[in-house]
């Protein structure tokens, strides 16, 4: 193997499949990138056996090709050196199949490159018709729907995102069962059979993180036991999680006994100031009581003091509301609407606040109130 | 005590007795603010027994002085609190000696308030004749020195910055007994007796972190046990440590056997790549050799790989010189220069390097190297 290659090009495809290292060390092969040149162009691979990232740079992006081959080299230790190197053009080559040469103006890099055959072999299979999202589509569902998925791996097929697609609908849920989020997009898809796979969080949001390209698509090829996710020259392959995603749907009211308009803004900055006197371990509360067109925020903590906070709000009925809920979570909530008002949705003080975007019906956010009186 | 305050005027005062904010929460009335309101004006004032801090906010600053008094209010919070309110007035007003309610547009916090006599009195004393200097100066000072001091615990006088005062010349010297940062500055002073004291090096650095104004003067005001600063409106006390600084001097020779001019840019890149396969419990080892006008910068992990970087330098003799140090220490004492060039001053390799800007002969950076061969 030996090809140079300009430095903003490498570093490109190195970050991209970087994602994919295993930080654990466990089975060392896994901290190393896989190099793949053929006469076509370079394939870069990384896997963590939960994810698995391929990129390809096709030859005309590459300055020269003297002999194609393949070798698998230190993830971290390559990418920092790319990163670090000052020539714009760097040289790469394979010396006796054990140790590569990174070299270029006045630095020599001589690195021990790691056992080709024991890379896993990631099997990234395309099916005849992926789901097509747009990008910018993809990272919007992606950015409002992964906040609300479990830490904990006591249920650990709720720290992935449900994705079910039927008819030319996507919908997406992630909950830890104090919370909910939903966000749902129309599709264009030829899918016969129903999708619905839980694909873990984490995985997820480092998909968004290499996603640049707002305008291009990404496609969704969906198998039971796997979603591989391509774009440009990328392909992104994540595991699914076993066992059935709960069915969220009878948690969602139909019906509001009060439905309050509130400027988004001015609540988010109510609630950030009201939470500065809770702490964690008592959830963060906040009480939230509605006195016809005033509302009155407070939280109480005997040892520091207490806040009390009055916005004027718009509401749909006679009806009144005392009830209590987190802070964290409301302004969790709350960061995923972008029109100016935000409408809360209530049935009497236990039963699930509803929030909405007050223009993006695709949209919607659940907590759970928590009982204080 | 009822006063009204910007919110701008208010933050800055808080900010910056902040720094003196204890973290350790072992004695809950240093966690605390004090607010004391008088006719001329409010004094803040916070300590964590090592430094203590009083900024004053004369009255002309305040937008009304309703009734004077005083108080000690939780001091996270409430720079917490002031940091959020959106309004540009707050109201603060003490509530039976016991309750501070701070208020403003439809926001009221109620916090309690703590024993204002549990406050430690923190005697900042001054000095008829203080050392002055320039703000811009000082901070340099700690930026070139303060990298230096030790870490560990194990000989406390090492934490500490020794600052020596003699006729018109200041010096302040740190040392982890590896490496060593020393930087004069000729200063006005009327000082008859010879000074010697050694400044916890943590302290210093939250001090230039308040410092803004760089043309305006600092004043020292050194006693055996304490010194004060003192700069606009604040006054920064810390203690000093006990114990005598061990007299360097001797570690420092006054000529060598070959000195070495080299780009201080390019140099520190080269350092820097050779040590991206280095590691910490290698103490981050690369080797320096040079043949004639061309420096060869090496390092070698057998598990990893090798690093090989060129460059070409201009030297003072015929000699030539294998040694090796450091890669961090280096990279530390390189970043203090400031001119294009740096000066490297060998005596052999077992002997100390001394790093020299070849501009600012106000500055020393001493490494030890490390014996390899």
């Amino acid at each position: 193997m030996k090809f140079q290659i300009k430095k903003e090009v490498f570093l490109k495809g190195l970050n991209n499949v970087s994602k994919a290292l295993s930080t654990k060390n466990l089975i060392p092969i896994l901290s190393g990138i896989k190099l793949n040149l053929t006469n076509e162009g370079l394939f870069l691979t990384a896997s963590d056996n939960d994810i698995g990232i391929e990129t390809f740079i096709p030859a005309d992006k590459l300055e020269k090709i003297e002999e194609t081959g393949k070798t698998v080299i230190q993830g971290r230790y390559l990418l920092e050196i790319i990163r670090k190197l000052e020539s714009s053009v760097i040289n790469i080559t394979l010396l006796d199949d054990i140790k590569v040469l990174i070299s270029c103006g006045k630095s020599e890099f001589n690195l021990n490159c790691m056992e080709y055959d024991e890379f896993p072999n990631l099997n990234m299979e395309e099916q005849k018709d992926p789901i097509v999202i747009k990008e910018e589509d993809f990272k919007d569902i992606i950015n409002k729907v992964s906040f609300a998925v479990s830490t904990q791996e006591t249920r650990p097929i709720l720290t992935g995102i449900n994705f079910k697609i039927k008819d030319d609908k996507l919908e997406c849920v992630s909950t830890d069962s104090y919370r909910l989020a939903k966000k749902t997009l129309k599709i264009e898809s030829n899918i016969k059979e129903e999708v619905n796979v839980a694909i873990p969080g984490k995985n997820l949001i480092e998909l968004t993180k290499i996603l640049e390209n707002d305008k291009k698509n990404i496609e969704m090829h969906i198998f039971s036991n796997k979603v591989l996710f391509k774009f440009e020259n990328t392909m992104f392959q994540t595991r699914v999680l076993g066992g059935n995603f709960p069915n969220v749907e009878r948690l969602i009211p139909d019906t509001f006994e009060l439905v309050v308009k509130l400027n988004k803004n001015e609540f988010y900055n109510v609630i950030d100031r009201a939470a500065l006197l809770t702490s964690e371990k008592d959830k963060n509360i906040v009480k939230f009581e509605l006195n016809d067109g005033e509302l009155l925020v407070s939280s109480n903590t005997p040892e520091i003091g207490k806040v009390e906070e009055k916005m004027s709000v718009e509401k749909n009925t006679d009806e009144n509301i005392k009830i209590a809920f987190s802070s964290r979570f409301m302004m969790d909530a709350l960061r995923t609407i972008n029109s100016e008002d935000v409408l809360l949705n209530f049935n009497g003080d236990v039963k699930p606040i509803i929030i909405l975007d007050e223009r993006d019906k695709n949209l919607l956010q659940l907590i759970l109130p928590i009982k204080t009186y």
